[in-house]
This record gives structure tokens, sequence and C-alpha cells, in this order.
């Protein structure tokens, strides 16, 4: 889907996927820091996420490869072509097989939400398996391009391989909440990244940009740097407001028990006073 | 051993050596997992399993190597031609390079099965080793070849050294049982593409690719995943039903055990019966 | 800012910052080692030091970006130069980014002292992303220079890469000194690298160096180890003199709260020595 | 110095220090799986050997060096020559920095084992970056060479990057056992590769290597693995020798302390008999 569009759609996906991390990890960290010691069983609010983050996954993963491959100008199910004796439309085959590995990562995440056989941290080890195939496919999948549209690709395997790295590390280093954070940071980074690359590629405005220029890779480069201040202040503002609502959230939770607990003493000594008063 | 034959039979091997890991890294963990509180000791199935793959390992390793030196064209335990001032069949040598490391490893595997004096992982180590010395031969092997036979082979290397990596982990994190399949995994994985190689380099229905067209290594590099799939696939299926036969058998002798416990106890009370009756 | 002054300022800065990091973790190692069993408490003067670090490297990456924006040849806050259709100075733009990441860690150095919310390591993980930028940006940047200016450029990133990756790890290995010192030791070789690269592009005596000679790579990479070496030593006499300083800093103390309870042993004798006189 | 010589001083060096410290490692294994428990404090002899170990480190780096600038043809302790305005004898000061790091991994050992204010596993930092630096330098070395003379040096990478990696590793995973051997081998390695290097280079028997022909390229790359395959099993073979060795030993200390008990029991019960044999 070579245009804004095209990368537009994929970009507000991970940057949604990167916003949802950030919450959920944060609330995760919440309760291990606060409450695990009180209540020993996992909320029920954790299955449920997870449930539904593989769900969305394995839909958005289906409806991706539909529309790739049944798009006006798709490749509708034909990988080789006999009479031309070529390939029928590779790009759209290729974009295909990422989601299929995004699909494959929300399988584990549902299989290691619902049975315990399972082995925990499969379900990022299935992730970091979607990131290292998207890695792998862009790599082999910029050559031979003008320099600056090179250039701007690779830059984007920068979140992709460190995210896939940062996430296998999750399977041995378990619950860090940094690790987790930085994980949602570098999904952030990878959405913006991807509507840069729309809008350098694809101009809105019309002014095109000399892919050729060295000035341009410079500002490219530089440019990626301010991205990722922007994603580690929105992990950072999000994160800070996920939690303050977590604290509120559970006093208010708090307030109420103890309300009932009041109320019920309440009732319980009014009882004893009616039933002295009773015995006067 | 440039033809077909020659890229399926270790495909073959490293497919079915694939199979052979995921199902006993599955039992091993099933016992870890369930047996390991009643059970002391590890079963004699898991040592005699890790006989029966050390052996093989060792003798598949003697006959390659035989294979390789003594086929009609090969260079018969020669190395330098001094008549000619040439190397004699460098390939044949290399290929036995590479099986001789295969080799060490089923004799680490063996050594640290038989004796407690050898250090725990070294098995593990040599399996590592193996792999790494293969990718190595490869990597200085596809020098100066077409651009479709480079890249195929380069694919190669990601199955080698990642299962290298992967196992040299095993070194130090034990008994994590993602590592063990994802090293099952890439031998399949490895298994798998040695029979693609084989079918794009020495096409049996005669058609020819053509090894310069961009497409094709487009079309490749895709292929590499649908591997991958169908890899992560095969592993999941041989884990599930490895699993539940385990189970299943586990229980069965739990129930033959605790069948033979009621007939003893029905016998103990028919006798109790017998000798109240013989009271009478 | 390429004169030598341009390199002299950031080096200096480096250098000091690896004498500061040096005494810092050197105090924290002799705490942690010989004091933690008997004060409870972190004393005060790491956090203080921590709050000096972090307003220090707020301030100075503000400066640094001011100056980098508002010199007289600088670009003034312009970034797109509409009529001429041109970045405006993007060298400084670029420095200022890297400012601006040494910035960021501050404030995670500050967050983590202030709060005990944020998890620990945030500080160290902020260092080691500004050291990470800075090493992308100076990668990108040294393509099409003469031999030596970009060989010498690239032996910057082995103290940059190389402490963005030992910082890393102190994220997940915690109060390791040896890490910790390597950290140090690395920003002295980065800062006494930044005072030579001064010395061979914009030499002070006159006489220019061929920037293409094959010999003067040679001898620039030879002349990078004993700047290693010079780092390694200013390392170990620093953390000697610092231990040995807080030994017999704690010592005094020691003496004197000993010297304090004999005082008043002394004292409470006295009293008893009086009171019986009294009774006589 | 460019000779087989030159080749082989270093090569013996290596290989001898690769089986010292199989030996050490060895002993220290034997002594932490077997005596550790009966004996709180670690033998003397294991300080002695690490003593014998950084001094001559330190010794030989000395005389390297002294050699090194004053060989006939030194550069004699001259660095620039102005009058030629030209580096004087770079090739004798590369190899003078490198013995260097070699001596202060000596003097790294010889610290850690004097004293416990030294934080353990300074001394295997010491050597990673010792071999670190023996790498940089040759890395840079290599340039501009002829194929198989590029090639032959490359190799000798592996052995070096890899035991300064293995090392590393060391500083954090203590007393494995695996990690200790593998360094040996490593060095053993590089040891028999030195020797390989000058064969290939200068040969013995006059008939001197085409330096580009591709072949050659290949056999190199093919024998670089059976030396692997040589160290491996050396250090198997040398790791037996010294393991059964230290059992004897350890043995017949025991044999000695329950004769003498024996003795003294045999003696006592003689006295008793005498004894006895008095009150008759």
């Amino acid at each position: 889907m070579a245009n804004f569009g095209g990368h537009a759609i994929p970009g507000s996906f991970f940057l949604l996927y990167g916003f949802w991390l950030t919450v959920k990890n944060i609330l995760q960290h919440f309760w291990r820091t606060r409450l695990a010691k009180k209540q020993n069983n996992m909320p029920h609010l954790f299955k449920r996420m997870d449930y539904i983050e593989g769900g969305f996954k394995i839909f958005a993963s289906f409806v991706g490869i539909m529309v790739e491959q049944f798009v006006v100008d798709g490749p509708h199910a034909h990988l080789f072509d006999k009479e031309n004796n070529s390939w029928v439309k590779l790009m759209n085959w290729q974009h295909s097989t990422m989601y299929l590995f995004f699909g494959i990562s929300g399988i584990t995440l549902l299989a290691s939400t619902t049975s315990k056989l399972v082995p925990a941290g499969v379900d990022r080890f299935g992730l970091s398996l979607a990131l290292f195939v998207e890695g792998f496919l862009f790599y082999y999948h910029v050559h031979s391009r003008p320099l600056l549209d090179a250039h701007i690709h690779t830059l984007l395997l920068f979140p992709v391989f460190g995210g896939s790295v940062s996430t296998m590390m999750e399977v041995f280093i378990k619950e860090n909440i940094i690790l987790e954070l930085l994980k949602a940071c570098l999904f952030i980074l990878q959405g913006s990244w991807f509507y840069q690359i729309g809008f350098v590629l694809y101009p809105l405005n019309g002014s095109e940009w000399d892919l050729t220029l060295h000035e341009n890779v410079m500002f490219v480069t530089m440019c990626f740097c301010w991205h990722l201040t922007m994603a580690l202040l929105l992990v950072a503002c999000t994160s800070t407001v996920a939690w303050f609502m977590a604290t509120r959230f559970s006093k208010r939770e708090w307030d109420i028990e103890i309300g009932m607990q009041k109320t019920s003493s309440q009732t319980s000594s009014q009882k004893a006073l009616l039933e002295e008063s009773d015995e006067e």
C-alpha cells in the first residue's frame, strides 16, 4: 500500500498498542507492588485484558491479511502467475506474512492466558518473534531504493529489532517494569515513525522531498531522536496518569470496604445498644 | 553432494532430530513439573534416551564422514594432490568436518550422561559448538555464488547460528522449556529449509529458477517465514500430543498402582472376612 | 563547533564526569561493604550527590542547547530556510539533540532520587539512552569524511556504545562495582579522546596532519589504546584515594563517637565518684 | 617480527598459558566440589599459583616490550622521526601496546590475589581487556593485505574476541567450569593458530603459498576447525589427567591421615595391651 494511508494505518495500530501496553503494565506493576500481599489471586481484570488483547490481535491480523489479499489491486490469493511466469504482488504477500506473525503472537497470548500448561513467557516469545519477522522482512525489503527511502526504512529497524530483543529478554527477566515500559515506548516510536515515513515519502501538501540529498538524511536521523523523546514523554505521562488512577481507584475501594465495616460495626453496636436497652 | 539428494538427506536428519528433541524435552518438562516431587530419581528412560541420541549421533557422523570420503567422486582420504599442486575435493572435506563436530557433540552427550564428573551443560556446549562450526563453514562457503544461491544459503545461517546461540544459553539457563523448544523448532526449520534449497537449486520438475532475479530473492525470503510458521506449528502439535500421552501414561500407571492397592486391600478384607468366618 | 575549543569543552565535561562517577561509586561501594550493616538508612550524602549531579546535568544541557542555537553563526532556533529551500545549520541542531538526551538523563536521575515510585534503575536507563543517542548521531555523522577524520570519530564510538551497553547492564545487575567503574573509565576515555580529536583535526601548533595517510590511521588506533591505559590508571588511582579518604573519615567519626562515649562514661564515673564521696 | 619465529614465540606462550589455565581451573573445580566443605580456607596453593601467573605475565610483558623496542631493527623508543616526518616502526609499537595490556592483566591478577579490597573479578576483567585490545589492534592491522593473509589473521580474531567475551562473562558468572575451560581452550586454539599463520606465511620448507587463491582460503577455514578439534581434545585430556592426579593426591593425603590415625590408635591399643599386661 504505497501511499500515506498505507503507512498511517499500521502507525495508528502500533501507537495505540504502545499506549495499551503502558497502561496494562503499569496496572500490573501497581498490583505487584501494592496489592499482591493482600490478595493472593491475580485479579480477573488482567486475564480479561489479555483476552481482549489476544482476541483483537487475531482479529486485526485476519482483517489485515484479507485486505492485503482482496483489495482491488491485490493478488487475490494467487501467488504465481504461470502465464507471465512471474510472482503476483509479492509486496502484498510480504505484508500478509507480517500480519500472520502478529496473529500467531495473539494466539500465544490467548493460549498462555487460558491454560496453565502453556509455559509462562510464551506470549512474550510470540511477540518477540512477530517483531523479528517484521524486521527480517523489512531488512531485505529496503535494497535498491533511493538513499533517503532506504535510510528512513532502516531507522524503522531500530524500534523493531530493539523491541524484539527487549521482549525476548522479558522471557527470562520477568516482571521488570523498565523492560515492559521500554517495549511500550518502542511500539509508540515505531507507530509515530510510520507516520513520519508517510509524511516524507507521500507528502500531503504536495512538496516532494529530494530523496538523494544528504542534508535530508541528516535531518531524518535527528528527527528520529525527537520521535524517541516524544515516545519517552508519552510513556512517562501515561504511566503517571495510570498509576494515580490506580491509586485512587484502589483507595476508593478501600474506603468503601472500611465504610461497610463501619456501617456493620455501627449497626452491631446499635443492636447491642438495643439489646442493652431491652435488658433494662 | 551437489544434487537434490545431497540436501534432502541432511534435511531429513535435522527434521527428525527436531521432532526427537521436542518429544524428549516435553517428557523431561512433564517429569520436572509433575513427578519430580514424588520420585526423587530421574527415570531411567531419560538416561536411555540420551544414550540412544548420543550413540546415534556418533554412528551417523561416522557414516557421513565415510560416505563423503569414499563415495565414487570423493577424495578417498587424500587432501593434497602433489601432481596437480591443488587441494582434492575440498567440499567433501568441509562436509566431513561438519559431521566431525556433530560426532563430538554426540561424545559430549554420552560423557555427561555416563559420568557425574563431567560438568552439567557440556552436552549443550558440544551441540552449540557443532552448530557454530556448521554456520562458520557455511558462511565462508557462500562467497562468489549467484545472487539467489548465496541468499538461500545465507538464510540457512539464521536457524544455524540462532540454534547455536539458544543452545549456548541453555548452558547457563537450565531447564527452561521455551529455550529447549526453540532449539527443537530451529532444527525443524533448518531441516525443512535444506529441502527448500534442494527444491530451488535442483528442481525435480525440471523448470529451473532464474538465480539472478530479485523477485525470486523476495519470494525466498518470505518463504523462509512460512517455513518458520510450519516449524512453530509442528513443535506446538508434537508438544501437545507428547504432553497428553505422558499424562495418560502416568495416569494409567497411577491407576494400576491404585488398582493393585485396591485389589490387595480387597483380598486382605476378604481374608479378614474369611478369618472372621473361621472364627465363627 | 568545528575548532579545538568545540572538542575541548565536551571533553572536559566528560573527563570531570568520569572522575565524579569514580568518587561517587567508590563511596557507595564503601558504604555498602562496610557500613550498611550498622546504619540502615542510606546516608543523606548520596541523595545530595545525586541531586547535584542531576541538577547540573539539566543545567549544563540547557546551557549547551542555548549556546548551540544562539551562538553568532548558529541557527537561532530556525530549522528550515524557506527562501533557500534548505535546512539551517543541521550540525548545531544535532549537537542540541545530544545535549537534550543528557538533560533527560538528568531528569531521570532527579526523579528516581526524589520519589520511590520511580522504579530503581531508571536513572541508569536514562544515561544509557543518552549515550546511545550520542553514538547513533555520531555514527551517521561520520559518512563521507576523509579517512583519518572518519577513523578518529569511529574510535569515539567504542567508549560511547561501550558505555551505553555497560550502563544498560547496570539496570539489571545492580551494585556491581566493576560495571560502575567501567562506566566511569569509559567516560574518562571519551573525554580524553575528544581532546585527542581536537589535537589531530585542529592542531594548536599549526602543523597539520595528513588526513589520508594510512600510517596516521595506524598511529591513532594505537594511541586510542594508550588513552585507555591512562583512563584505567586514573580510575585506579582516584578509587584508591577515595577509598582511603572514606576509611579515614569514617574512622575519625568512629573515634569521635568512642571519644564521646568515653567522655560520657568518664563524667558518669566522676559523678559516681562524687556521689560516693558524698556518701562518705 | 615478520618471520616464522615471530609467530612461534607468542604461539608457544599462548599454548602454554592455555594448559596452565586448564590445570589451574581443574584443581580449583576439584577443590570447590570435593574439599570446600571440609576445609574452609582456600588452600595456599591457589594463591601461590596466582602469584606465579601474575608475576610471570608482568615479567614476560616487560621483556616483550623491551625486545620489540630495542631489537636491532626496532624503534629504540623513538616514536616520530622529525627528519623524515614519519612514524618509526609502528608495527613494533603496536606489539608493545599489546604486551602492555597483558602486563596490566598481570597487575590486576596480583592486586586481586593480594588484597581483599580489590573487588573479585578484576583479574578476569583485566584479562578480557587484554584480549579485547589484542583483537582491536589486529582488526585494524589486517587492512589492505593479500586475500589469504587477511583471512588467516581474521580467523585469529575468533579465539581472541571469543576469549574476551567468555572472560568478561566470568566476571558475572563465577566459578563456572565450562566457561573457565572454554577460555583455556580458546588460548590453546590461539596459540596453535599463531603457529599455523607462521607455517602459511613463512613456510619452513620453502614452497610458498599462493596468497590469492580461493582454494587456499577454503582449506585454511577448514583447517581452523581442525585446530579447534585439537584444542578441545587437548583440554579434555589435560583436564582428565589433572582431575585424576588431584583425586589420587588428595586420597593419599587422606590415607596418610587415616594411616596416622590408625597408627595412633594402634599405639594406643598397644599401650592399652601393655597396660593390661602390666595389670596382669
